[in-house]
């Protein structure tokens, strides 16, 4: 495809040199890892050394590492089983968490807990002062995503954390758009819990893990076969695992790379928007993803300006791809006080460490004239 | 690995041509098959082809398939799901299960249902006078595997799915074992819910099923961005589902072939256990899987059988794959009545199209010299 893509939030092409070294677990290499026989046993060796490069890349043991197949499934277990084990009182989670997370820390309400949302700043970033606030009342665990998957702000978990540990809360992130971007460092966070997803760092779909402080009790989501210790059964998808602990380790070796790059296109993009006079969303934030831009023009809806980039030859995302099926304005634009009017407007444009300083140009120049072009229509339909 | 693999029930070797129909959204498309753009729509349009090749193999409509990580997710999902919808009463299984049918069941005892167990006969085939008998008491779920993953043994679905209609109850079966190897047809079954895999019939890991009847309502059990019509939340595992499309195509074309292939191997097989005087489980079961036979000798430990054939270049299993990290004997043996240490003496051996009279020969030639050493061993030992 011609097409350039610009939605790795979304999700990551799969690196080559992952899918080189999935490949023999796709094929000769194909045991159950529960399986006592060479294959059986050659699969666990895999397996096992793929927990050492995941825990490695966020400096835990390995044995700290649950495999799940992705990060919803991550999210989902880490909140159910963590309040599974402890009685009910506050659940607090931020007003730009991902569905993953907010969903099923609402359902907890079934199981008499009090869930209530953090307010975010007009930056996207948590309002430390209303987390305190609600801290007043006895909670038992609280979820604040280590960064937005939409503006790509960063939370300050420290923060967040510390105030935890004085109400003695646990507390778990949802690192998934952070892994692989900025560092990530579970002890230096502080956190008990922490998703982590395969796919958006340029492994494969299929994993995803669960990082757990030793000291979290938590129920297992799946039951049955008993892998994963008992906390997550279901046979192990090696070939996934395998190219998820490879994806880590090059992810981790070419961090400051990474960044360096994606950090110059955006700075491109963004002095380009700002020419266009469109809204950067978060724009002034100092802590943000290196990759993302989020950005919308008055008047112009943003479903319109991706329909017409994409046939333009460009892969970008309104909103958040993940639910995308609705046409509701970002519910992260709506937390940060951005009106609805613009809100309906955001597009959103993921780069990566693949992507080119000619790309963003070409981009540019795209999207002044779609602009402009869908500007005019809606000039005369008025 | 020069190791001939006899446990295709625990996971099959990925068939070459579906591999080579997933390498594409492993490469170029690897589009979020929610995103509007032209890999997200072209993502989506594998997804839904796919759906429609796993809804043909089982006689169903393609709305009609939710998509899972896996059976084990399927079935957890199943029972958690569709109880979850009904006022708690009776929920039935088959002490032959899984356990990621069993445990989930279990659990729903803390939700107040009553879970009860139903017998198999020496045979490894569901007792239906006491299904019938347990069936007096209100009853909303029931669960029976459609072929046991041990001992190949075919369940009576037909007439559970008569009875429970009697009784107003649903039926889930788990036909995870079954697919691929005999017919399935969702309807002619008369089932509410099934659960398919794609890793035990050629297909990747990383791709399950829940196929239902549209009367059912269920809960699901991953929350998050919507994905599966809200059953089922989590990006879609786009190049597993791809291929897990593909194995049940290639399946269903195969299956008369397969059942050809393997009825002769495993009947070469068992002439030869005959021989060797040993106990071959489920044998005189005229309704058995065409590949699977399970056996023992008196006097040997299934463990130490099992690695002596792996030190000899045979993959078999001891008791069932997915749960062999427990020393306990099978208990899908004990639930037939075999006697404890014959049930521990257990080894599995699980065919494929892909095996030889060949190599069947040399295995029983090499079983013979390993029964006769580790049985003089033993003797020595006493």
């Amino acid at each position: 495809m011609n097409t350039v893509y610009f939605d790795h939030n979304s999700t990551a092409a799969l690196h080559p040199q992952v899918l080189e070294v999935m490949l023999p677990f796709m094929t000769a290499q194909h045991g159950n890892p529960t399986s006592r026989h060479v294959f059986g046993r050659n699969a666990r060796d895999a397996v096992e050394y793929a927990r050492a490069q995941v825990a490695e890349t966020v400096g835990v043991q390995a044995s700290q590492v649950v495999f799940t197949a992705s990060g919803t499934e991550a999210n989902n277990f880490a909140i159910r089983g963590i309040a599974g084990n402890l009685a009910p009182s506050q659940m607090l989670y931020s007003s730009i968490e991902h569905p993953c997370v907010s969903r099923p820390a609402l359902a907890l309400q079934t199981n008499g807990w009090q869930v209530n949302k953090i307010k975010v700043d007009p930056h996207g970033q948590l309002d430390l002062e209303h987390l305190n606030a609600l801290l007043q009342r006895p909670t038992g665990l609280i979820s604040v995503m280590l960064a937005n998957n939409e503006t790509g702000a960063l939370q300050p978990l420290t923060a967040v954390t510390a105030a935890a540990k004085q109400h003695k809360a646990f507390v778990h992130t949802d690192a998934v758009q952070a892994l692989g971007k900025v560092p990530v460092d579970f002890y230096d966070l502080g956190v008990h819990a922490m998703t982590l997803s395969s796919h958006k760092i340029g492994g494969p779909l299929g994993a995803g893990a669960l990082v757990l402080d030793k000291r979290v009790d938590i129920q297992p989501l799946l039951l049955g076969g008993g892998q994963e210790k008992g906390l997550r059964s279901g046979t192990e998808n090696v070939a996934a695992i395998v190219g998820f602990g490879a994806a880590c380790a090059i992810a981790q070796q070419q961090l400051a790379d990474y960044q360096t790059h994606t950090t110059l296109l955006r700075s491109q993009l963004e002095a380009g928007l700002h020419q266009l006079k469109a809204t950067v969303f978060g724009a002034e934030n100092a802590q943000r993803l290196p990759n993302t831009s989020f950005f919308a023009f008055h008047h112009i809806e943003g479903e319109t300006l991706v329909t017409a980039l994409d046939k333009a030859g460009f892969a970008v995302a309104s909103g958040s791809a993940c639910s995308s099926d609705s046409t509701e304005p970002s519910h992260v634009l709506l937390a940060m006080g951005v009106e609805e009017e613009l809100a309906r407007g955001a597009v959103r444009v993921s780069l990566s460490a693949h992507n080119t300083v000619q790309q963003v140009d070409t981009f540019l120049a795209t999207l002044a004239q779609e602009v402009k072009r869908l500007k005019a229509m809606t000039a005369i339909a008025a």
